[in-house]
């Protein structure tokens, strides 16, 4: 395994640290439990945001922690679901009066701690199961579709929801409103390695892909030949229509994300390509995104997440961040 | 090879097109000759900075251009110096009176072709050269040091003088006082492959790394065993203080720069004991970028540069830029 750490049982804690320090003017650091909590004080009363999952994904969940997003994210060991204790000293740390908003992708792990969390909390609180994966519906972790990265729009636009001062009950509803105008699905070219593991989580041939592959390596629909970028982009970008309804006349966000590995050369020659497609189904991309996002450590590959927008969402979605991996006014 | 592209002599026009859509808030992007140009119209009499190079750095150069950091980029084919016609062009349609200030990073390619684009254009103008990279004395593509990852402050500080109103001299004065004040080492744990090439620019055994690697995968000072995180950043530090003369009582800012594929989660681990290495040689770094921002396509492993700071350079760093890789007020 070839892999710049120390131990492997300090990789996290050593990485969390790192970025404490590097954007100690947006967030603080607690290592023990571990959560990230946003610097600038909250108003009064605003929801708030709580996050998290397994390390590895990042700059997901840590890197969205601060004003105009998240107000909290608990990292878990490397895809592995942080515990209820981090989630509730996260919650006891953020919460300004106005609840407890939990944002959690669709792992089995994740849902049972994020509801433990909540039944142990003492304040108001409410949650958002992101869903978002179209590839399969179900898989090794997950009952039902996975959480994959439509959740940065979710946390996105129900974090500017949360700042111009929506209720607890407004934004669970935006979030979710969210999450089900949002499709994604991704391909992987490599697997990646989990430093604990050591090892490749799965292998795949010189010149195969994994299409629908999940953000820990599970399958997705089928092994196949590399193909060309706009016959891939054509398929992710069918199968999202399919599921969500956009099409002629839609307004969608599109999130052209890398899986770690991916140079941007290619991730900007995937926008262009997802741009021709939608321009050729009568769709608008009013908004984008594309970078390394939701990842998987060191993995080769992509996904494309398309949400329908309307105009409150639109404008929630340009509301000022301030966000180690997001940041505009 | 396993890419996601369509034709290999499509990938940079592609590329740059799915750029151009992706931030057209920012920048305009021209195909014919290839440049990338700020959308903002700059002040009467300002600096334009023109910076470029081979591809497969991204975001360096284009994700730079905007407001209070580059006003034009060239980007040649991967890894390959872009031409004097771009550079003219460039330079014409970012020119606002005030002359052109190139800023090159010091490849025998590059260097040629820009001083011949300074030799046919019409106006004033000035260049900077970069050679931060304190590895080898001289290298395959370079008389004397290459430039890599200062170029990003160094485009970012001159970037401010100019946006301030600092003349040509001023603008760049300032530009060689940042690289005389940084120095910068990498280290490869895998090759890349050039679309073009379709193979390894390298090959690179399984437990190897290169100390010292080039931006474009050359040699460096010696091939060897990969060691702790830690150990190789004391290496890069001892390097990078031998050279620029930092230490006891120095105020630095400091990129760690991934080289494309590794993991976020282990960039920020590396700063981490980037952090507890100048802690223990009484350095302080007050300001610090870590990601993946001059990058040698998919290949793993990580740069450090360190810049030494005053009051001018740190105000300069911290003044707002509004650019597709870099965004802050």
């Amino acid at each position: 395994m070839k892999k710049l750490i120390n131990g492997v049982d300090e990789v996290l804690s050593e990485s969390l640290r790192g970025f404490g320090i590097a954007h100690s003017d947006l967030v603080e650091v607690s290592l023990e439990p571990r959560f990230v909590t946003r610097r600038a004080k909250a108003p009064d009363e605003k929801v708030a945001l709580v996050s998290g999952g397994g390390s590895g994904h990042e700059p997901l969940h840590a890197g969205f922690v601060g004003i105009g997003m998240l107000d909290a994210a608990c990292p878990g060991e490397v895809f592995t679901s942080p515990t209820p204790d981090q989630m509730l000293a996260a919650a006891s740390a953020a919460d300004c009066g106005g609840g407890i908003l939990w944002i959690v992708k669709n792992y089995a792990g994740d849902v049972m701690n994020f509801e433990m969390a909540g039944e142990m909390f003492e304040g108001q609180c409410a949650m958002i199961l992101t869903n978002d994966d179209v590839a399969v519906e179900s898989s090794l972790h997950s009952q039902g579709r996975r959480g994959v990265a439509a959740t940065i729009a979710v946390e996105k636009i129900v974090g500017a929801a949360a700042e111009r001062g929506d209720d607890l009950a407004a934004c669970q509803s935006v979030g979710e409103r969210v999450n089900s105008a949002s499709g994604s699905m991704g391909i992987a070219l490599t697997s990646c390695t989990v430093p604990a593991a050591g090892k490749p989580t799965f292998d795949i041939g010189a010149d195969e892909i994994e299409i629908g592959v999940g953000i820990h390596g599970e399958p997705g629909r089928r092994r196949e030949q590399l193909r060309t970028a706009d016959e891939l982009v054509g398929e992710l970008v069918e199968a999202i229509v399919a599921s969500t309804g956009a099409g002629q006349g839609s307004e969608v966000l599109a999130i052209v994300n890398g899986m770690g590995g991916t140079p941007l050369l290619e991730l900007y020659l995937l926008f262009d390509a997802v741009s021709r497609e939608c321009d050729s189904r009568g769709m608008t991309i009013s908004r984008s995104l594309v970078g390394n996002f939701c990842t998987s450590l060191e993995m080769q590959g992509f996904s494309l997440t398309l949400t329908k927008l309307d105009d409150e969402l639109r404008e929630l979605w340009d509301a000022p961040v301030r966000t180690a991996a997001l940041n505009w006014n």
